[in-house]
């Protein structure tokens, strides 16, 4: 069955039949807007992305399914970077009539199956034709204590950089797709399949340890620039501490300019933080409680020792990337 | 200038620069997520679109400015349909990289000049290249006290239902332009400039006045039925009831069939409530005293009773249209 045979009122009956009640949701799909409450003492952390095919995603290489968790992990990947909670999720689709029921049916299902597993509810959206390519947007509700939810704005001198899981698998996976490779079944789970590391997170926040925290889309190189532009700080990063999985590790002995990767891949959605020295076994401590190991990769520093990268025999060089620019090629 | 020169962090950048500090907001652009206060005893209404070029607009007919504007007043519009106070938008926007900066300047001025003027904060969003269409995702929260929200769901047999303002006027804009023609200018500014109806959505609210409530992006005809549905009702309206602008009425004398406009036309973005006849006056007056006259079009009927038009001459039709519907041609 195509989905013109379904229709868009077919499609959110389908869907609004398979979200429950849940508490905190006065009104969820199908009345003009969703009606919500916020635990009292706590403040709204809102993110939205939205996701074109071609640009941010491939069906040859994303399944429907993955494709509806991966949209949802990434924007609770943007709450659990400012150590928030994420509550409520609206997804908006603009897909071809022509597109196949099952196909939306299973974006549906990841959707809801991402959703499900953080304790998340699926409350709105919007769904329309696209001439195209297929398009999502989605918006992540989630809530934090006053005063808990870490920005990028907080690094300070002295500060250690720690990185969570490991880094530049994603951006491995799609290296090896756009070659007309195959990834090996761990790397692409690792592109499709992130991890948004809310527990750790919020252990973070809760606790006071991180001074500043983003989670990565575009790499190290990049989005720690973000915390130390906002920060107005400056950091030196040891390469050889960057945290690599076997996977890439095997690749990389093979390909060393896959290095860059690790540094400046997209996609880790691994969560990167600022804690002061004297905290920093807590948050190693929290990284082993939650399941998800954090490591020391660097010094935050004055300003102007700008940021730069040190090598194994001790050589400096600048990291100037400022990350993938949508608009300049 | 084209976008792909200024950059994807450029763009970001100079909305930044834009947009000030505001009362509730902690976190606005340029974070993971935003962070925001919402009043304590309120609870959360949130909406989002997702427009495309081709489907939902053309800039042929559109301005960029106008877009702008519209991409945020119709969700503005659908807060203001549940009765609620507008606060916090985000906007995502994909564009192709040899878009003029120009025109991005003017998009942007858009939904900042509507926002502002109704009180709204520009909070987040995201930027991509489109390899195609411009492609706007919009997310408005707004807030309104715990209680007083109005949903689709509460209309009663007896109540009187309620139109603000004209009908049909943007899908004879529409019309017309689809026929090659040029609509006189205040027929095109009802189709480019959609006024939310947010103070009178408000007094109908918190007066308790308002059983149901839905803003016009489909028609009365599509729009009251998802009204029944939910409430479980059925209605009759009153073709002779149904309030015509002067340059509808003018276009209508040539063209009787334009009259399916006004009951099923698109984007009118008034509001449909239905009222207990008892208050029916004070709801009448709210739209006085906030300059968006109201006017009785019908009555709820009993479910048996369906969903039909009575004309003028005292014939009686079934009215079963559904609306627009994006997947169904």
């Amino acid at each position: 069955m195509k989905l013109g045979d379904l229709g868009e009122f077919g499609l959110i009956d389908s869907i609004r039949a398979r979200v429950g009640a849940a508490p905190g949701v006065y009104r969820g799909i199908g009345d003009d807007a969703a009606e919500l409450e916020i635990p009292a003492g706590h403040r709204l952390l809102t993110s939205t992305d939205l996701l074109l095919e071609e640009v941010h995603f491939r069906f040859a290489w994303t399944s429907a399914y993955d494709l509806g968790r991966k949209a949802v992990a990434v924007n609770l990947s943007d709450v659990a970077a400012m150590g928030g909670l994420p509550r409520f999720v609206y997804v908006g689709l603009a897909c071809p009539a022509d597109a196949e029921v099952a196909q939306l049916d299973a974006f549906v299902t990841g959707v809801l199956d991402e959703a499900a597993e953080h304790g998340v509810i699926l409350v709105g959206g919007d769904t329309c034709r696209s001439p195209g390519p297929w398009v999502i947007s989605v918006t992540v509700e989630g809530t934090a204590p006053a005063g808990t939810a870490v920005g990028r704005d907080g690094a300070h001198p002295g500060d250690l950089v720690l990185v969570s899981g490991t880094l530049g698998d994603s951006a491995l996976a799609l290296d090896l797709w756009q070659q007309g490779k195959t990834p090996d079944p761990w790397l692409a789970t690792r592109h499709n399949r992130p991890l948004p590391r809310i527990a750790l997170g919020r252990e973070l926040a809760l606790a006071g340890l991180a001074t500043a925290m983003i989670d990565l889309s575009d790499g190290v190189a990049s989005d720690l620039e973000h915390i130390l532009q906002a920060s107005k700080a400056g950091a030196e990063i040891l390469s050889s501490a960057l945290p690599l999985s076997p996977a890439f590790r095997t690749q990389l002995e093979r390909r060393p300019e896959l290095f860059d990767l690790a540094l400046g891949g997209g996609e880790d959605y691994e969560l990167l933080c600022t804690v002061p020295a004297a905290r920093a076994e807590e948050a190693l401590s929290a990284g082993t409680r939650t399941g998800v190991p954090l490591t020391i990769i660097g010094t935050v520093m004055e300003r102007g020792a700008g940021f730069r990268l040190r090598d194994a025999a001790g050589g400096v060089r600048p990291l100037r990337v400022r990350g993938y620019d949508h608009f300049c090629r």
